[in-house]
Formats: structure tokens, C-alpha cells, sequence
């Protein structure tokens, strides 16, 4: 990949207000209210860490955005390439409450119809908004929200793929470490280190599960002092961050001779995910994906061993919009993306989940992830 | 440090549960509803991702805790060492509502008077509390959860101190690469990378803030492009994970020569850390310490450039109770952890900040941290 010459496309902060405010009007909402997150860092470029002191941002059709933030962060509002209005304050917690009902008086939103984000508002936020700014109707605004997102520009799609080249690079360069006698946390440890040395932001969306053997039916494991031995299954969950741009990727690989059932289970879960990768584009549906996995492992007699969907949106969020769900009946669009992430989880034994990153592309799908997929002797 | 044969007592998640009914029951509160994060950790030992699926638990004093949890992390509640009643529900949305209802029910707290946690609980969770379980009284517990969590026991002292290590290790191995021409993002780059190596925990509470110049006046600033100019001032802001644990240290450093101004402010800034280090002891009040610091560079004449409270407390948090800050009069108890970080910063020009942690002894503190605190001259 030669990226000394490549310059991605400038993103337009403005672009992205004027279209959720659009999205905002035709949905009947008259404001957006967010605190610190990905939707606020996607519309203003602004980060702040989600911490014990308040960050409210209000969108309004036609207004300039507002904002409530601590003074000390002021500085992050020097040469923004567009306007906001700020309303500060100092290290006094007990005037939260009337800084805040400064900026909903100035923004004209009692008793209108205001949009929130129910996976990132929290309480200590909410209670402001409801007690200090007597706002009423707080309306969740997540459709509108993944509408403004799920599709990526080309400026997202270039950060995924970079994303997704530093993971593989980091997987490559650690795997001749993997031996029998290695723990999974010290195999976890191993993995983060190359991810950072591969050229990954500061802040992982996640942490790399590494599970082996009997661990590697739990889907969600997290790594332990389990020591890697003949006959295990492990299976490798990890992903990059680039320019707060995700990647998730699994392969699952076996230590030594594994029984005969598993190398089995190996085939049919690559197939799920082949058929899954085969049948996203655009205009299908994102149930029809699921459905496309599943049927390959329930044909084969696993299916009450797929426990979970088959995959999710992938962007900003190392989990967003477009759900890959049974129940998930949006079409898909050019430009989503997403993962799809069969498996089979044998418990107490061992599980295969096989993982891929993919963009739905004007005739089918991108695949951005590329390391084989079979399962692979190591140690 | 000589850590082989060390081994740090047990931790006793039922004695924490226990702890947290009799502060219930004197707080008058009912029950304690808390999503993931770690205050859940702090009194189950369970991880979870804030996710799109959500997670809470139910404290009720006298009944066994019961959990909301997606069916695929069930396994994470094998071999609990305390009882634990479970709610789970599959890949269905619409399914949340009723599994919450049915463990709202089963823990008879409809009508009663239900604490929170205010910076923990999202609206995602809140939602399905008010909505599908019909509670109506939400009580913040922010005052109990930090009476059970601010005095750390010696496991959490142990694994707080090897934090602190790890990030002083990892600041030494990093210094011999800082030379002019280098820019703060790769210099943030090499750190977190040599946290890792010092043996941090994969995920950081934090990434390294990595500011010179004009940027080290902005004492939330994120690494950028710019490059080590000789004249800056260098603000380095980072801390490592240990077993779930933090530690913030912040050091200054010059490249080349500086004005003699600056030179003079960095004795200042030391002169108020080692004011506020001597201050606290058992039975001073956080505004205390808040005063000794301030006091130190008021009369300097540069009061209105320190911008900031003191410090904030420290543990399985980045930022929690105890706030060291003018208004906080709660006198320190034994085992309290928290930094202290007096700044002060030239808007356009540059800053200074210089950051310890402590933890309160018998009598007076320990301080975790002990790298140089002089302004010393690199690259």
C-alpha cells in the first residue's frame, strides 16, 4: 500500500450540519442536543473525553450550533472552520445548571421537540437539560443520526481501510511469536503492542480478545492465564483504530493436531462467511445477510451454536448502524459498512468465529480485510 | 521493585456487597441500578463494553444482585465466587423491555426510591427503567458509590502503585528519542507504545497528551503535527493501566533554551506541587491542598494563568471522587488516591503543569510517582 502520495479528501463540517439539518427538519425534530462522542467529533470535529464535566452541543435548523463546555477546554474552539457559540464554565459544578439554562433560553427550545442520543447522553447530562433548562420532550434521535453516518465519504472509507491494513500488519508480525506455553494475555499483549508499532491511534476501540480452547466458546471472552496447548482452537478478535476509524477483525487458528470435528466447523463457518460477503450489495437487505450465514450453519446442523448476529456497522463506533440482524429490514446503501462474523461455539469445548470488514460498493461489496481465512496451524 | 515474589491480598466481592447495602440502607436508598462500567466491576469483577446492548444490574440489600445481560455474555457468569440471579435476552431489541420488566419484578422495586449513577447510566438504560419497568424514582448515588470506592484497599494500593511504574518506565525509555524536528504525535506515538512494552493493560484510560509550544498552554490540548521547536516548553500528560487501575502523571521539559520567564514559572509550579504534596494528610480538607497550590503561585502573581482545580481523585477511574477543588470541604481519609497538578499556562506562549499521584497514609501521604520534577532541557 503506497500512501506517501495519497491525500485523502478534505472533510466539510459544514456539509455534514447543513445535511442533519435537513435530516432534522424532515424528521420533526427541532433541535439535536449530543454531548461529547463520535456524532459530536463526526459534525464538529470537536473530541473531548467523555469525563465527570458536562459537554452539551445543541444543533439547530438555521442557527449556529451552541455549545457548553468547561473553560479550560476553550481553547479547542480557536480557529473552528465554522461558527459556534459557547457558553463556559469554570470548576464550580453548582453552576452547571445555570450556564446550561443560558444556552437553551438562547436557543429558543423549550417545549419543542428536541432530538437525543440514547447510547452516549447520560444522566449527568440529561438531568441538566430536564431539571436546570425545564426541556421536556426528549426525542431519540438515533435514526436520524445513522442516517447522517452510515454512509461513509471516501475521506471515512480511506481511514477504514488504512484501519484495517494496520491490524493485518499487527496480526502478521505477531503470529511467529505464538508458541504452546504462551498465555492468551501474554499473546493479547503481544498483539497491542504491534498494533501500536503498526501505526494505530492511541486510543483502541477495543481491547484484542484473545480465547483458546474451552474460552473460545465464549464469543466475548476476555484473554487469561490460559496457557495455549495441543488441541486448542484460538481465536484472534482485534481491530485498529486509524484517524478514529475502526477495523474488527477474527481468524481463529488451531495448536497442533485439533479433532477432526473442528477442522469441520472450520469449513462451515468459512462458507457462512463466504456466502454472507457474497450476498451483500446494494438494495439487499441487511436481514438477508444473516439470513445468508445462518443458513449455511443451520443446513450443516450447528445453528443453535450461532449465538449472535452476524455482524454489525463499523465506522467511528466499533459497533453503529447498520445492524446485521434477522430482524434488520433496511436495504443497504453504498457506502455502508460493516462486518460479517459467523460462528460456532461448541461450549466447554471449543469455538471458529471467522470475521470481515466490508463496504457495500456500487455493485457489490469491498472487502477490507484480507488475511486468509482458513484455520492455520501455529505453534 | 521486585514484584516475583510478591502477591496482593484477595479481593472479596462479597464484602464490597455488603458494604454497598449497609450505605444503601443509610443513604435510604431502596436498590442501586447500575449499567457496565466500574463501579460494576468494582463490585462483581464483571467486564463489560458499553455497547448497543444493554447491561444492568440490581443491588438490592438482603436479595442476590440480579443482571440484565445479552444471552451471548452469559458465559462471563460461570464460577462467580457470590451469587447472581440472571435476566437474558437474544438478538431481539424488542425483547428488552420485557426482560427488564420481568427483573424489575422480580426485585420488587416498583414504587421505591432506586439509586443511579448519574456519569455511568445512559439513556439507553434509563429509558428501559422508565418506560417497560415503570420506576419512577431514580435517586443519585454518586455520594455512596464514592464512600464504597474512594478508600482503596491494599490489593487496589498494589496495582495502583505498579500503574504508576509502568508509566514512569515507560516516560524513561521514551525521553532518549525527543529531538528537535520531531512532532508531538509521534512523540505520543512512542509513548504509548513503550507503555505497552512496560507491561500496561491493553486498554488506557487515557492517551498521552503530548503539547509544546503554544499548544502546552492549552492544558487539554490532543498531540498534533507540530514539530519540537527549540524555545518550546514540552507538557507531557500520560498514565498507564494496571489490572484495571490508573495512574496521571504529568512532567514539563524544555527544548533548548527558553525565556527566562518560563524558567522562573516552572520553580513556581514545582514550589506549589511540593505545597500541595506536604499539605495533604488525614483530616485536611481536598480544599486545603486546593488552597496550598494556589496560594503558592497567587502571591507569585501568576493566579489568574491557573486555570484549573488542583487534581482529581484517582483508581479504576481516570477522574473520580475525591475532586481536590476550592468548594470540596470532605476531609481525606486513609487510603484516599488522587493528583495533584497545579499548572500554570501563557495563553499563545506556553505552559507548565507538574503532576503526582498520592494516596493518604496514617499520616500525612505516599506519593506514587517519582520521576524529576524540574523543568529538565531535552533534544
Amino acid at each position: 500500500m503506497n500512501t506517501s502520495s495519497y491525500k485523502p479528501p478534505e472533510i466539510s463540517f459544514t456539509n455534514r450540519q447543513a445535511k442533519l439539518n435537513h435530516l432534522l427538519q424532515s424528521s420533526g425534530l427541532n433541535s439535536l442536543i449530543l454531548n461529547a462522542g463520535p456524532s459530536l467529533i463526526y459534525l464538529t470535529g470537536l473530541h473531548f473525553h467523555i469525563s465527570e464535566r458536562p459537554v452539551l452541543v445543541f444543533f439547530i435548523p438555521n442557527e449556529v450550533p451552541m455549545i457548553v463546555l468547561p473553560e479550560l477546554e476553550k481553547e479547542k474552539l480557536n480557529n473552528l472552520p465554522y461558527n459556534m457559540n459557547s457558553f463556559l464554565y469554570g470548576e464550580q459544578p453548582h453552576l452547571w445548571n445555570r450556564v446550561v439554562a443560558q444556552a437553551v433560553k438562547s436557543a429558543r427550545i423549550k417545549g419543542k421537540r428536541n432530538g437525543i442520543e440514547p447510547r452516549q447522553l447520560r444522566f449527568l447530562e440529561f438531568r441538566l437539560l430536564l431539571n436546570s433548562a425545564e426541556l421536556e420532550d426528549f426525542t431519540p434521535a438515533d435514526e436520524c443520526i445513522s442516517k447522517l453516518r452510515m454512509r461513509k465519504e471516501e475521506a471515512e472509507l480511506s481511514a477504514m481501510r488504512k484501519a484495517a491494513w494496520i491490524a493485518e500488519q499487527a496480526l502478521t508480525a505477531t503470529l511467529p511469536f505464538v508458541k504452546i506455553g504462551m498465555s492468551e494475555r501474554e499473546l493479547a499483549a503481544e498483539l497491542t503492542l504491534q498494533l501500536y508499532r503498526a501505526g494505530c491511534d492511541p486510543e483502541l476501540a477495543f481491547s484484542p480478545i484473545v480465547s483458546s480452547g474451552p474460552n473460545s466458546a465464549n464469543p466475548h471472552a476476555t484473554p487469561s492465564d490460559r496457557i495455549l496447548t495441543n488441541g486448542d482452537l484460538l481465536v484472534i478478535d482485534w481491530g485498529a483504530s486509524y484517524m478514529g476509524y475502526q477495523s474488527d477483525i477474527t481468524r481463529t487458528f488451531r495448536i497442533g493436531e485439533i479433532e477432526p470435528e473442528f477442522m469441520q466447523i472450520g469449513k462451515i463457518v468459512l462458507k457462512a462467511n463466504t456466502s454472507g460477503r457474497n450476498t451483500a450489495k446494494p438494495g439487499i437487505t441487511a436481514a438477508s445477510i444473516d439470513k445468508a450465514t445462518r443458513a449455511v450453519i443451520e443446513s450443516a446442523g450447528y445453528g443453535k451454536f450461532f449465538t449472535h448476529r452476524t455482524g454489525h456497522g463499523l465506522g467511528m463506533e466499533g459497533h453503529e448502524e447498520p445492524y446485521i440482524r434477522a430482524d434488520n429490514l433496511m436495504p443497504l446503501e453504498t457506502g455502508m459498512t460493516f462486518t460479517i462474523e459467523p460462528g460456532i461455539y461448541m461450549p466447554g469445548r471449543n469455538g471458529v468465529r471467522i470475521e470481515d470488514d466490508v463496504v457495500i460498493s456500487e455493485t457489490g461489496t469491498e472487502c477490507l480485510t484480507s488475511l486468509p481465512r482458513e484455520i492455520i496451524q501455529l505453534g
